[in-house]
């Protein structure tokens, strides 16, 4: 309601666009346009009357929401358009290409159709952000794969990482979100065209021939059969949403957290005035995440809609379908907002590795007691070592020392504590494991599907 | 995203106009000139300051679209709007009222004050609606107490009841949802102002007084404490307008269903070719009960948004709280859709209680076997009752004969089968029980909640 | 927590041990005992250790309740499991097998891959189910391929179609969401070994080694990196329960609106009692499709929670992660419940053809006002062909004439209205369309990705 | 599913008792009882035959298992249990007492009766953990009154507040969350009876008396209408249970995040054993908060299946209505394992004030940045202030002095640079505003509610 206000906030111009009124309005156009041109190719209608249609099919010509306003007798945009069309077509042209306009067609031909060219309009766009994500995480894994922080379980340090792994793990999850929505735009938008209850019944024996080419025009996947009933599409591009914010959802979080005033590991990029405060001019606020977050959350919300909507009664749902429209406008643009906002916080993202060293350090090198305790239990048993370290920690938690004194203060540990062995054990870069590994194959799976 | 064209569809445009992006702006300038008139009050500024500022705190002065996009660099509309505030006021104004705007108060306490102020309007837009459903339904319940029908569980007929029980079913749901809104709107509406933290540390000594007079100047409740960090009352307006939703939704099926061409029972209103179809001349929708059920489908889903931002971290919500702002809006604006949808439904539901009485007939008499069965279980006991209504019941549906010449060919009846007893068993209206009692009660709770 | 009542009433008893308990301790354990045999291959621990650790990893040694119980103060059931575990390993067992329990994992590792064990497992009983409903819809489809039905959009009668093309629109949106279940089967389920924090930091060089062999051990596919803070794997598997879920509620909705009393163009197959009502003998519920609908109504809430579980924080989430586990098994057991519903009710559903003609024919010819239009639009152009004709039609409905009467007493019709061509253009048998080839499509491809 | 091994872990044992099967069990037969009594005082039933009925309603002779297998082909478990409770009256007993089992009533109004009972018997529970709550919080609210921390917002340091304030802001939204659910326990909860179209035709002219008499027995509220049809009271349950589940969700992140390795402000109660890790000795999660946080998540979702099952068909739900059982019953589960969870960390809370003021000075002033702009806005006016103080802080963050330093450095501020001026404006202790007056109003409201 409050589109004019907010969306701009959360969402970029070039989606806005692509998924407005007019852009809806076009997509309509379009399906009507390749339908008469496909009725003409099968013998249906004059090849003029399709042309002189086809030519009036331009959303410039109609008001969004007069069309919107009229469509509420019939409960979708369809009637009105068509009306105004054909006295378009009727009042200009010459001939009666007016009385082919909509031959054959029902409202939810036009409606769903639309859908799909609209959104195929919009996951292009958001393809584009989430490459850019995609890429700045492949950088970011790249440049740090050596970067040791904290590793944290349930917010408490628990072992040390890498934030190059931390980078390949969004890696690999944008990469899941970005197969599901590529392989939702490659095969998932189909043409919609079925008449009024998904027989083509006024189309004769064409009926098939004219869904060939009006699929091929509109270049959409040609449909087994009507997908009236079948609303598995537009739920599928709800879950590969959801999915993909879920994703980015997942970065976003991760960056507030550690851009936070105690953790300062990472800060977002400063642009003009970004991350201001109107009344606290210290701040600098990770708001391309916040935004990220925040768009994320509706669409999980906005998806559960398309999901539900598969139950629809019958030949056309008596409720369900009309939920669909703005549900799915609105998921694909926040999703692309969130998009947006991740990829100039992922390409800009500043980076501080000397902090993600310090807070490592600041435990004292408890952070290391499982490698230690690994070590112990070579000579105490795991039980055993687990119960000794963890008296050991809780000593170095109340006594302020580092656990390094207080292991080597540790008489049942006089099998082990030489002081080089204590301090291999406590040096995190020896501690890392298969980071490293991890990385190079989060890193070969990004050449091999997106630089490729 | 596609608002100019679908709503319009949905949302009758005096509830689009008290939502739309105007009055948002209109609501956060109403917000601060509240504050510099409560500051004023308290001593804090100059009289004449809060006096001028207010004057400059007028919607039509500044474009929500520009305000939105350059909210993007800060998360929130509010920084820009202060700016472009201030600038009007120092520009035109003499004196130096500009570098009182704002004073004390963080964008949250405007936006979130605005958003009490915006749902305040759309809640008595919407409460005008619900009267008139109200009125509607007790109309039906009071018209039709003696109309029987099928009632009917499962979708299968059950027993006679009357259509007047059905609409004062229909009434009581709705007087529950209209007294949880209009809790909502008495006293779960709260100013907001607390400051950057919530402290109103920059208001000194004066915090609590500016809050009083603020929350006076703007006819809100005073929040015992702000309310940055307590996101129910965000949550509560969501729960009432799911709920009414959830209500009025539940009287759009059981009209679309009473509709369906083989029931019959209800007709929507005929307006101005409301219900046509752009092929099917025949056709007349239930499109208002339709989009009704379409609107409700999505308030449930954007409460479920409001409610789950109810968990925000700290002082203010990285995300939690920029999901809200378009959630509400559109939830009020959809709970409005579905509520003027339900009126014009009602107000002008056409019922034909022959139909109604035809479609009882149709079973031959089945509709009374638990009246049958309650008759013979007097004489041989419940369950065994049950067992041989059972079986004449099947033999009924089998033969095509009435269960009445099942009924009186039965042997094992020989004690009661008269053929006055059958007949007064198989009459529907002596079967009613206590409907007629319940239709009065929900219509002493009308005349009692709304009439008075 | 009402699990002993109601879920017998929902899910079949095969599906509810797949997903009880029992069944998560055994999946748990059966982690346990791979990650020992891979540690064992990859030379860490000792050949004998894990043949013996493999050998007490049974579900019948440990009490669910317990393990639950003790669970609570780690927040989660492995500490206690592998407490329990190692205590019978060390306790019977000779040597010092225990210290090797759990080596290098953190409880993540065995609840996640536990999740996938138990998912693979409940997922192969559903495929089954699903597979007897796909083969029932194609017979459904294939015999009634030419039993003429109305079709019905907003539950209105609209055109005629087929009851065989409604089943192969069950039929296809079933077979996509098997497809979408079965690759998760195939591909979608992988193991979990990432230790404390990802990094398999314990296994020092041995990692990625060690994780192969788990993998390969489990029989689950081998992640690129752990996947503790990629939950997309959990959310594709609620993805495509939810598709599936919303396929079986179309077509249990379906059932269920042609079951109604007035409509009674199906029942479901009667069953010892079922659909059986304690206290009205003659009705006959549609109740393995109510049944149905009430499962995959939750399914659908279900799949949200684990969507949104995907913004989880750092390493390991703090709280999203907890609440996957039931909300996984839920889902998993209510989508198996609607499936085995589903399935009882596509194979024995009763079909009543003459019903459906009848209600068809009830209409007096409005059903094919499309038609009609269409032969007159090529005399009076589409519009003028509209109007006339729905003014006829609402002559038809007032007069109670039929349709075939009214036409040819127009007189705008003269040039149109030979007997002959009315009777033809009612006929409904002759405005079926593409019906034919389209239900054809949907078995082709049932012939293709099931029967092959 | 897997209740038995994940329930434990979440749900205090007294909880998932009272929302077990047995009790569901129970609560059905104490509806039966109730029934048959106020039957016999109706005068519809013997004295003596309902007493017997009364004798035998007891959970302990009946298998909620198979009650539920059995109820499967109903489709709910009032049928076999009807006959079960028929058939041990009627075996055991002399007299026909057996065949008055159940009269006039149908099963929702057992289920719906027993869901009530319940559900008052979880809410008094849950209340009881409320209360703890809202005790823990008053009590940290009171005691941190004067306990300087950082507030934070977009989780970055913003101003000073107090550990009391944030306690007082907990306290308050969980009174409200205890309101609402309190307000339904007292007047939100009704008994069901309305026979099998909600008309009590069975029960005569006696129907509103046995229904006042019914309500009487089970001590609870008298519908005016039964509520078949009304599921209002179903949603509002659900909408308190999820209003109070984040009012929860929100302590609970709060704790987790201020319990962070790095801010480390507070720290759950060490239990035995709890907040441990199986490999990492030195960890101490919150685990409480955790399992709040993973509860208060699902709460959500299964309250959205409840408000969506108000949309039901006609005179009894095709599938919304059986979707509420568990779904009611895990959300008043889940809402107690959170409410206990939550009541064990704040009565143990261990809270840090060294920390917190350290954490505060950690930013070397830049937290008072909004007192200083106040400062020197009197000076030199609200705008100009804002850029000079936001540029000093730049410094500062450049610098890695502090902001006092740069301060007296800035030429511009020559005439309020006083050393006592900036000491005094850099006084966290002085710039708290109305912290203490909102912590007396959020413990006055305390007092009022609770401790009255």
């Amino acid at each position: 309601m409050s589109e004019d206000l907010f969306e701009p906030l959360f969402v970029p111009d070039e989606i806005r666009e692509a998924l407005g009124g007019r852009a809806w309005l076009q997509a309509m156009l379009d399906a009507e346009a390749a339908l008469a041109l496909a009725e003409a190719r099968a013998g249906l209608i004059p090849d003029e009357a399709a042309v002189t249609i086809a030519r009036y099919c331009d959303a410039d010509r109609f008001d969004p929401e007069e069309i919107g306003r009229k469509g509420r007798a019939a409960g979708n945009p369809v009637p009105p358009l068509v009306r105004a069309l054909t006295a378009a077509v009727s009042g200009e042209a010459s001939g009666d290409a007016g009385s082919y306009v909509h031959k054959g067609a029902t409202s939810q031909d036009i409606v769903d159709t639309a859908a799909m060219l609209v959104a195929r309009r919009a996951v292009d766009l958001i393809l584009v952000e989430v490459d850019g994500i995609a890429a700045a995480c492949a950088r970011l894994a790249d440049e740090h794969r050596a970067t040791i922080m904290a590793g944290r379980t349930l917010l408490q340090q628990a072992l040390p990482t890498t934030f190059g792994l931390k980078a390949a793990g969004w890696l690999v999850v944008v990469l899941e979100a970005r197969r599901q929505l590529f392989s939702v735009r490659e095969s998932g938008l189909a043409a919609q065209l079925g008449g009024a209850a998904g027989t083509l019944a006024s189309l004769g024996d064409s009926g098939t021939e004219v869904l060939k080419e009006y699929a091929r025009e509109l270049k959409l996947a040609e449909p087994l059969v009507p997908w009236h009933t079948d609303r598995s599409r537009i739920a599928k591009i709800g879950g590969a949403l959801s999915l993909l914010s879920g994703a980015l959802w997942k970065i976003s979080l991760d960056i507030i957290l550690m851009a936070q005033t105690e953790v300062g590991e990472v800060s977002e990029p400063a642009g003009a005035g970004r991350g201001g405060s109107s009344t606290l001019p210290h701040k600098r606020n990770p708001i391309l995440s916040v935004t990220a977050a925040a768009c994320s959350r509706r669409v999980q919300d906005l998806a559960r809609t398309l999901q539900s909507a598969m139950a629809g009664e019958h030949e056309r749902a008596a409720g369900a379908w009309h939920a669909e429209w703005e549900a799915l406008s609105d998921a694909l643009a926040l999703t692309g907002g969130t998009a947006a906002a991740v990829r100039e916080a992922t390409e800009g993202l500043e980076v501080y590795p000397e902090k993600m060293k310090e807070n490592l350090d600041a435990s004292g090198g408890l952070l290391l007691t499982e490698r230690v305790t690994t070590l112990v239990a070579e000579h105490l048993g795991r039980l055993k070592a687990h119960d000794l370290v963890e008296a050991t920690s809780k000593r170095t938690l109340e006594s302020g020392k580092s656990l390094r004194d207080e292991l080597l203060a540790e008489p049942a540990l006089v099998e082990v504590r030489s002081e080089e062995n204590i301090d291999d054990a406590l040096d995190p870069a020896g501690y890392l494991g298969s980071t490293g590994a991890f990385v190079d194959r989060a890193l070969g799976l990004y050449r091999k599907e997106v630089q490729a």
